[in-house]
């Protein structure tokens, strides 16, 4: 009964947390004072959790291992007791930082065929999570459990509605219905999802196929000839090179356009454009709103859907709900797809794009929506996305300022909101850097060749930008 | 504060069962003594809710709206307050009943990256749940977080497995690397998967070119050219046909061969070949131990990897763990993929089909880890492998009796364990069974062009069969 045992003690170490937001203490008692480091990371227990777990799965990118109960707020706590900042929050992925004590101790131990017998309180979860941040004229959403999946569905919804507006109705024909079941034209057609270079859309196959931001995530595996476009490569600060940036967003909007029509041509219509509003694996690219704005023009145009992956920018870390909020449009997007920090995937759509064929086992796990709806109260009660604007602002006049002083080792600080980054000289100095700030108690991430992505917890406040910038600043002046 | 209230009462209303458990109760006292039905199905609430959900998202699929709070073992109760004798479970997801007293409240708010940065009791607990249910010849794991995405990865292992064989080694060259970042060969290798008509292995794209059941799954979505053997059409019992069911699985096992060398030809070898022990939303259709045995070899001698997908039959329905365990093989396949009943997704596989290159955030979540830690507990503690021999063995002989009582209505009873099926005479009094027993208060699942999937959970004993089919024999005896 050992596993029982150690179950009950960490429940009971869990409604700790209930007590203390009882007593509405603040962030600053909730979570630790800074980091404080007692080994290298990984320590030795890490190292021998690793080899542990080596007989059983694939340990080749674990960092080490984690002691979730004693993580708090910005800080998490590693198995050798080590507390360390953290800027990169799981893959972007913890939105109000750990254990937030107003996160919901919640047994949801039947877990539902949402698609079929959903709960009783599924559409008012439904409304106070997800619909409570709807984007810009969606009223519609589907949960699903993870980002691929969320886009995998996305591409389908995207397929049948283009489908059915060449049909000019919703019924297959005999042949339609025929040839699908043995993955042949005209049930299964030859349509494309237009991608972009650098883009990262998750690694099941109809997403892998759209994902172009690192070999290694698609090598050996079979794909679809579908188009991929230039993402622009812009200077930064993007205020500071606005002639040459719009020439670049000018020269990619043509290529996209040459693409769409090439692609009809060869018999493979182009049904929908994906996109990220910063694509982020790919190395934390930006564009600017007037590229976003043409681009919906030219999938409006040619008469494909645009579908804005949100996965990794949604959720609040560019100060906005969404990331495309920056652009400031009425009708941003036909889908919009997140995961991650939304701790449940899922896609919003437009009505047009609903598509009763949408369906699999679990549709997502309401278990996640509870989290979610508690996560979106913090958000606003705490007035979050205020806090990250703030401390984004504090974050990347900060970057500017070792960028001045180490113009050798730093280039092109960037970001909206604390979703920042900034390249390093090399790869190699990157991950030099990345180790070192470790060792000093900071935990970031790298994303594109060179570059390092800042990708902290929604509270992550303006004292927790000033921690950070100082052991940065010392990490850099060791590698200058 | 409304959610909030909610959830506290709910939360207040679970720690009942814990009480419960320390009392040791037996099944007859946890659960319900039978159906109870207060309106039709869906009634006026389910109807109301399907209504708001309608504003937010499809509901073509939703049968009615359920109280999870108030469902108790085999009992599944819906908003309406209709208690209904539960023999479908969430399309075959529930394993050991509703709400199980020893089911954990486990308050798990920090959905961490798994591949990166597992908590410390991750390899402790992945021994304790899945390891020790690992299928013969297998000690890998890798979770994901649901069926299709446990597929998709499947197909990724063997693919990259496969490229590595030819390669002779794992060191991509530069053109590997150059062409994979656009979609082109040889980097995206034109590799096929070969699955079987009537199977089904999920809707994302990968999942979906293997997928072979209904047209509705795969209308409009583009596919790959991947071959299609047929499945044996066997007759039942199967005792009674083996000469003619022993042709009909040579027939099937020469065109496997022959579709392998057809795509070799093609330029698009057969990477691996999937299959199910039993295709469930196929139509339940078996195939026999010799069947299973003659097309592993068949794998074996063309060089490609066999991949049994238990997604549907894994947990323990069929009287044993895996499904494939009753072809009585010490090397039964190269890679198991599970979900549904083992409440996580994954796969399992042969050291030689580790992959580094299998990698997403959450791959998983280990929160369900624990949930299953308690369900194996449960099945292990309550001898369920053995109730569910016992009950499947009183349930498909009675199934024979019904089938000799009504040869007009019924046909083909067949199952292992409790996963049975029966045909009926055609689609329409299927489905006017199906809903006739619904309205009695026993839920019921079809699957196949007319026939009826009996998927209890591995708490249904024999008293459950016998009050099912009682409810059946009225019902029948309304279509006869």
């Amino acid at each position: 009964m050992f596993i029982c045992n150690q179950l009950m003690l960490y429940s009971s170490y869990i409604t700790v947390w209930y007590v203390s937001k009882a007593a509405a203490k603040t962030q600053m008692e909730f979570e630790y004072d800074g980091p404080s480091m007692k080994t290298e990371v990984p320590g030795p227990r890490s190292k021998e959790l690793t080899k542990q777990l080596g007989e059983i799965q694939n340990v080749g990118a674990i960092n080490f291992f984690c002691n979730y109960e004693e993580s708090r707020g910005n800080y998490l706590v590693d198995v050798d007791g080590n507390r360390m900042l953290d800027v990169y929050t799981q893959i972007s992925s913890i939105p109000i930082g750990y254990n937030h004590p107003s996160l919901i101790k919640s047994a949801f131990v039947n877990r539902p065929a949402l698609g079929i017998m959903p709960p009783e309180n599924f559409p008012e979860k439904l409304a106070e999570s997800l619909l409570s941040v709807a984007p810009s004229g969606m009223s519609r959403v589907q949960t699903m459990a993870c980002g691929s999946c969320s886009n995998e569905n996305a591409y389908k919804a995207m397929f049948i509605w283009y489908r059915n507006k060449e049909r000019g109705h919703n019924i297959p024909s005999d042949e339609d219905v025929s040839s699908c079941m043995i993955n042949q034209s005209p049930g299964c057609p030859d349509f494309s999802i237009l991608s972009f270079m650098g883009g990262f859309h998750g690694r099941t196959m109809g997403c892998l196929a759209t994902t172009h931001s690192k070999a290694i995530h698609k090598l050996d595996v079979p794909s679809f000839d579908w188009p991929i476009a230039p993402f622009p490569k812009l200077k930064y600060p993007l205020e500071e090179f606005t002639r040459e940036n719009a020439q670049e967003e000018a020269r990619c909007l043509e290529e996209v356009e040459d693409l769409i029509v090439q692609w009809r041509q060869k018999g493979r219509p182009v049904a929908g454009i994906v996109i990220e509003p910063i694509q982020a694996e790919g190395g934390d690219n930006h564009a600017t709103p007037d590229f976003f704005k043409k681009l919906r023009n030219i999938a409006h145009k040619h008469g494909s859907a645009f579908h804005v992956d949100e996965v990794q920018t949604g959720g609040g870390a560019t100060g906005k709900f969404w990331a495309h909020e920056h652009w400031g449009m009425d009708d941003p997007a036909d889908i919009v797809s997140f995961s991650k920090k939304m701790l449940t995937g899922g896609f919003y759509h437009k009505d047009e794009l609903q598509a009763y064929r949408i369906f699999n086992t679990w549709m997502g796990d309401p278990s996640k929506n509870l989290f979610l709806a508690e996560v979106l109260n913090v958000i606003r009660r705490e007035n979050l996305l205020e806090e990250v604007t703030r401390s984004g602002k504090t974050l990347l006049q900060g970057l500017y300022q070792l960028q001045d002083q180490y113009p050798n080792l730093l280039s092109s600080a960037r970001g909206q909101g604390t979703f920042c980054a900034i390249d390093i000289r090399d790869d190699a100095t990157r991950n030099s850097i990345l180790l070192k700030a470790r060792d000093k108690g900071v935990l970031l991430g790298g994303c594109g060749d060179r570059s390092i992505r800042f990708r902290p917890a929604l509270v992550f406040k303006e004292y927790h930008v000033h921690m950070f910038l100082n052991v940065f600043s010392d990490v850099l002046a060791e590698h200058n």
